[in-house]
C-alpha cells in the first residue's frame, strides 16, 4: 500500500475523461489531497459582502485530481474510504445571488465569516445566544469521470458524483461510485466543516481542507448506479446503509432512490423485491440531501443497518 | 382537566367543517380516541393479498373525531401533545395499486401480516435472516378542520394536518396546527407501528390504535402555518424543531418548509432573516417525511435544539 498526495494546484474546473491524471495508484491505496475552500481561494477570513459580488463564478468548486486507479475498468465500483479531515480554523457561508433555494426571495448577497474551535469541536453561530454548529467536516465533491465525453459543469451532481453535498459522507464513512471510464478518474474538492441535510442557502461552512482517502476498486457492486455510501450519525450509535438518486426531476430522484435501495437489499440480503419495497416503506428514511446544486437533485434512501440483521 | 373518550364508531371519511363535533372539551383536557387501523376494519390478520382486491377503498383512512376545543378562534394554534399509545398485537402492510411512489412498477397488490412484540419493541421482518423493525407507534392522521367549505378526502395531507403521515411524531412528542374553524375541530386516525421518512410503498405498519393526546389551544404561535412539530429521534439524545411544507409540488413544499422554519427562528429565536436562512443550511435537515399521498407531499426542516442553545 502506497501514500499518494496531491497539492492544491492540482485541480481542475470540469469533469472531463479527457483530462490526464495527475497521479497513478494501485487499487487499495491512500491519497491525501490539500484542497482550497470551494472559491478556489477567492475569499479569506477578511472578505465582506462585497467580496462575493467581486468573485469570480467561473472559477469555484475547483476539484482535486484526477487520480488514474490500475485495474478500474468501466462497470466497476470505486470504493472511497474517507480516512481523515483536516479543515482550517476559519470558514465561510454565502448567499450567492442566483443560487440557493430561496435565491428569488433573497436577492442580495451576503458573507458570514465563522471561526472553527476543532478541539472542542464547534463553531459559534450566536455565542451570546449560546447558538453553535457542531463541526462534522467533509468533502461536498466526490467524484469521478463520466463516460460521455465532453466537460461538465462541477456545480451539478452526477450519478458518477461530484458535487452530491451530502452531509453523512464524513470520517469513517465510505463511499461507492459507478466506473465509467478505465482508471476511474476520481477527484475531490468543496470542504465543508458542517452542513444541513439539503444544504439551502447554497453554500455550508465552506473551508479550505486536507482530506485523506483510501481508493479501491470492487468488481462485486455493479449494482452501483448512482453514489451509495455507508455511514453512522454521529449524534446516535445508529448505523446506515444509503442508496441515492441524482436526477432533474425530485420525485424521479426519490424513486430512482427507492429502487436503488430495493435492488441493494434484493442483492445483498436476496430479498424479494416486493419484501424489499415494503421494507424500505417501514423502515427506510428518504431525505433531501441535498437542493441546491441546479440542476441536479440529491434525494437519499437511508436504511438502519440494525434493520437489516446480522449481515450488515 | 377533564378526560374524555371516543369510541370506534365516532369517526369520518372526510375533513368537513360542517361535521357536527361528539365532543366538547376544555383547552388542556385529555382525549382518548379507540381507532380502528386505515382499513377501517376490512383486514385482519386472517387476510390474503386478494383481500386487498376486495377492500373498499371509499371506506379507508377514517379519522376519529371531530373533537370541539373550547376558546379555539381562527388564526390560533392548537398543540397536540401525544402522551400515549397502544397498539393492537398485529399489524398490516400492504401494495395498494394506484397507490404508493413505484405503483407502476408494482402494479399486482401485496399483503403482509405482522406480529408485534410491544413488550420487547419490535416486530420480526424476516426471523431466518435476523431483520427486525423497532416498534415506534404514531398516528399517521392528525388534523383540524379546514376553513373552507367542502368535504375534502383523508388521504392528501393538507397545511391543516391530516394524512401527514410523520413518523417522527410519536409518543413525547408534540405537533401544532393552524386553527382555521372555531372550535378547531380536531380528528386523528391511521394508527401505525413503525413507518420510515417518505412511507414510499405507500402503506407503514397500519394497526388498531388507542392514542390519548391533550388539546391545548395557543394564542402565541400565530405563525404556524402548516404542521410543526417538536420530537426526540428514539435513536439518539438529540432533539428536533421540525417545520413542514405541504404542496403538490416537491420543490415549493421544500420551500415552504424552509420559509416557515426561518419564520420560526425570527420570530422565537429574534434572528435576522438572513442569518436564519443560513442557520437552516448549516445545521437543518430536510427530510421528505411523505411522498405518497397524492396529490400532496410533506417536506420537514429539522432543526437540532442543541444548535439553539438554551431557550430551545
Amino acid at each position: 500500500m502506497s501514500i499518494h498526495a496531491l497539492k492544491r494546484h492540482q485541480c481542475n474546473l470540469a469533469w472531463d475523461n479527457s483530462i490526464p491524471p495527475v497521479v497513478r495508484i494501485v487499487s487499495g491505496d491512500q491519497v491525501t489531497f490539500d484542497c482550497l475552500d470551494a472559491s478556489n481561494g477567492q475569499l479569506s477570513p477578511e472578505s465582506t459582502a462585497s467580496s462575493i459580488g467581486a468573485m469570480e463564478l467561473s472559477l469555484c468548486d475547483q476539484v482535486n485530481g484526477p487520480v488514474y486507479v490500475e485495474g478500474a475498468d468501466v462497470g466497476d465500483t470505486l470504493q472511497v474510504d474517507v480516512l481523515s479531515i483536516e479543515n482550517a480554523d476559519w470558514g465561510w457561508t454565502a448567499l450567492i445571488p442566483g443560487f440557493g433555494l430561496l435565491t428569488d426571495e433573497y436577492p442580495a448577497p451576503a458573507l458570514k465569516i465563522w471561526k472553527l474551535n476543532h478541539k472542542e469541536g464547534f463553531a459559534w453561530f450566536n455565542e451570546a445566544k449560546g447558538m453553535k454548529i457542531p463541526l462534522r467536516p467533509f468533502a461536498g465533491e466526490m467524484g469521478v469521470a463520466p463516460g460521455k465525453k465532453g466537460s461538465f459543469s462541477t456545480i451539478p451532481p452526477y450519478p458518477t458524483g461530484g458535487n452530491i453535498d451530502t452531509k453523512h459522507v464524513t470520517v469513517g464513512s465510505t463511499l461507492y461510485l459507478p466506473i465509467e471510464v478505465e482508471g476511474a478518474l476520481f477527484s475531490i474538492g468543496d470542504g465543508h466543516a458542517a452542513q444541513g441535510d439539503g444544504e439551502v442557502c447554497g453554500t455550508a461552512i465552506e473551508t479550505p481542507m486536507k482530506v485523506t482517502v483510501r481508493l479501491t476498486v470492487r468488481k462485486d457492486k455493479s449494482y452501483t448506479k448512482t453514489p451509495h455510501f455507508s455511514t453512522s450519525i454521529s449524534s446516535s450509535d445508529e448505523e446506515y446503509y444509503c442508496t441515492t438518486g441524482v436526477d432533474s426531476d425530485i420525485k424521479e430522484a426519490t424513486r430512482s432512490a427507492v429502487r436503488n435501495m430495493i435492488e441493494f437489499l434484493v442483492t445483498e440480503y436476496e430479498l424479494d423485491k416486493v419484501d424489499a419495497y415494503m421494507l424500505c416503506s417501514v423502515a427506510g428514511d428518504l431525505r433531501m440531501h441535498e437542493v441546491v446544486d441546479m440542476p441536479n437533485y440529491v434525494i437519499g434512501m437511508m436504511m438502519p443497518k440494525s434493520v437489516l440483521g446480522e449481515k450488515a
